[in-house]
């Protein structure tokens, strides 16, 4: 599986540090002191709300904006101090090296053998804020956003529903997959998302009928991992794909909600588009490259006769370069759930290890052409489904029960759940959490925290 | 044809309308004083480069930044010249009605009729620059790219490469086809195009060799309309087909360079990506709606047999709302033909008259599933091609010869230039350049300027 190189010699992720935040300390907290995601919250001041960066670390979030204001942190880097005056993460962005940089200033505060007078010990109450209190922004402004089809395993499974006998086209092992989505869209955890409105495709033996025009009838979620770029190319210059993980400030969990009926009447022949654009939910919480440094992993080896990658794809240096090790997994609580005090139910789990493309290779991909990536992009991996049923990432694969002898599609198998309802789609009301987490022997739990949205009804 | 609804009543469209910029009275010119179209510019002031706003006017551009900033203009509405403030026309952009406000305003600082003392001629003259000696920016920035394939003609052909029997898919005459393109790489009239470098299909009698990755060999430009979107639309609320005009700013020219070898291997099954992101150039001018009201004109009857819009897509209220009459033409310049000192020749001419789909079908389109619209985003036509075969909007087309009887394609027609070359597709250092204008009896003549670009050899 994993065999990272060296990063074991970094020392911000020695699993001795200890913070004075006593619930970064337990082992199943997704936010120890060797993790410190970056995210963006609203903090009131005056009786105005502004925007704030942070930080988690256990059940807390610091307000880093705070800290560097007052003085607390980094008085002795002018630099650092600078990168963290702008908000939404702009000075640490688009700096090559800057997330690194700010780590250790960070850790400094937070570590439990740092001293702390009575001065220190106000400031560090004042700085902390529970996570579960806190009103969550956009981790960065995302200003283009590409959505992906990494998996192998969701490319064929969907495939085989509209070609049973051919489920993945010729291109699939040849190229990334990829298409542009919709930026202006994009939306943090806990944004309520409405049912869209679309056109569907007239019933198969009436064709005279027409499309219609109404409320999606097959609301889908996709389980997702969504690699934020940090430093930029110019238009026209490529990014060698051993120098990919140099663009990558790091990942979160995106969740591409789906109206599958709306996408399999648009979709041809350009590709998805209100199908889509309706909403994608991002997690608050962006973990960098350097928490996940012992987490990177090689692409799973090729099965016999799938064709090797074309040479501007692979990373003769370092092969465990491009991907991630990360546990994902989805979890569904329904209204009538939550009004019975049910916890959500696991869906699906699965590994981000199993993507056919690595997100090195998707980023190199992504500018082989000449386009230019900025700071704050998103790139998301596609449906994250892996070889095993209990992985597939979406509930169109999910509720997929294959073709039957006559050629015709079988009817989906429902999911059922602890109040009885079953779900083949969304209803409204459903919250969908997802979730994902690193572990590995000798190193702390690296967590993602969470990814979470509720239906609304559509519009009347 | 087109029966616009009373803008002869609009003062600022008098014909009689005369300025004291003499080449704006020149019934050629594209720059009248009833048309003022928005753009963006370098200002060198104290030895910086500054972004100011513009308009057009004859051959000059006007520094509306200066001015505003010297109380030239508007001194009486403190809320335009607030607007006016703002770089990138922020202020115009997201407040209904007002460039309706800001043109009156410019028009009583440039007309002939306008009394000058020695201080407003001393103004007049510092206020003015040839458009010929002007580095222009992007009008406005686009946070949001949308790309349409609003032209049955376009889509027929093309259709017609892929599947002769059946050149339109199903779904053509119901749905709006559209996709996201990519808004980092879209650049203004003038930057050169660097040829992309992209996977391409292994030859048709060789698929065992496996894709290239090699600079592409089939570059097309697409010619196509862009509308500007002014006033953007909160998630979850669609915006009526009738109400679509208040929330467009203007349009503009747009060249949709495509990479036709990356697009074939790459496009299935999530449409174009790297065959498009490469670059899109828009042109410097944003003509307002309120320039553009005589030349609404509605979509072209549907021929018989072609199903009605479903009622989303339908103004009951006023049909000649959403299409636009604008005459396209497209011309290419080699460096040869540069060298020898020729004009540009023309490779197509028609009319955005003939689109399927009209800009305000497409906006409703757009948001009808929720999707939010935001100040300046960009939604451009498709390639815009009408009934005649001169008025193909891309050498895709231009070149097309169908199918021979052995029902394989005809080799393309090469097109003949004056210098004795041929172009099947764009060779490197060609210069496209892509002009529109709208005509009408009682009206001035409303032109778009030009969007120019010039394709440079891959990198190597």
């Amino acid at each position: 599986m994993s065999t990272p190189s060296g990063p074991a010699a970094d020392p911000t992720l020695d699993p001795a540090l200890q913070s004075w935040v006593e619930s970064a300390n337990d082992p199943a907290s997704d936010f120890p002191i060797q993790n410190l995601p970056l995210c963006g919250f609203v903090a009131e001041r005056d009786g105005h709300a502004h925007a704030h960066l942070g930080v988690a670390i256990g059940d807390q979030v610091v307000d880093v904006s705070m800290l560097a204001e007052a003085g607390a942190i980094a008085d002795d880097d002018e630099e650092v101090l600078d990168a963290l005056s702008d908000p939404f993460w702009y000075g640490v962005l688009g700096v090559p090296g800057m997330a690194g940089r700010v780590r250790p200033v960070l850790q400094r505060f937070l570590r439990a053998d740092t001293a702390a007078g009575q001065r220190a010990r106000r400031v560090r109450s004042k700085a902390l804020r529970p996570i579960s209190e806190t009103r969550f922004l956009e981790p960065v402004h995302v200003f283009n956003y590409t959505d992906f089809y990494a998996s192998v395993h969701h490319a064929t499974t969907v495939g085989s529903m509209f070609r049973p006998e051919n489920p993945l086209l010729p291109n699939y092992k040849h190229i990334p997959i990829g298409y542009h989505g919709r930026a202006s869209s994009l939306v943090v955890s806990g944004t309520p998302v409405r049912r869209p409105w679309g056109q569907q495709a007239p019933p198969d033996n009436e064709p005279e009928a027409g499309p219609s025009f109404a409320p999606c009838r097959m609301l889908d979620y996709e389980l997702e991992v969504g690699a934020v770029i940090g430093v930029g190319n110019r238009m026209g210059e490529p990014i060698a794909v051993g120098e990919a993980h140099r663009h990558l400030l790091g990942l979160c969990l995106v969740n591409d909600w789906s109206a599958r009926d709306i996408q399999k009447w648009e979709y041809q022949p350009l590709g998805p588009f209100l199908a889509k654009n309706f909403a994608t939910t991002i997690s608050p919480f962006i973990v960098t490259l350097e928490a996940l440094a012992p987490f990177r992993c090689p692409a799973p080896a090729r099965p016999k006769g799938d064709p090797c990658p074309l040479a501007y794809l692979v990373d003769e240096g370092d092969q465990a370069a491009g991907g991630f090790d990360i546990t994902l997994e989805v979890l569904i609580r329904t209204e009538k759930m939550a009004a019975q005090g049910l916890d959500a139910l696991r869906l699906s789990r699965g590994s981000f290890r199993h993507m056919y493309w690595t997100v090195a290779q998707l980023l190199t991909h992504h500018a082989s052409g000449g386009c230019n990536l900025q700071p704050g992009d998103l790139l998301a991996s596609g449906t994250v489904s892996g070889p095993e049923p209990e992985s597939r990432g979406c509930l169109l694969e999910l509720t997929w029960q294959g073709h039957g002898p006559d050629g015709k599609p079988r009817p989906r198998k429902p999911i059922d759940l602890p109040t009885g309802e079953t779900r083949t789609f969304l209803a409204d009301g459903d919250e969908v959490i997802m979730r994902g987490h690193c572990v590995r022997d000798g190193f702390r739990r690296i967590g993602f925290g969470e990814c979470r949205g509720k239906v609304e009804p559509a519009r009347t």
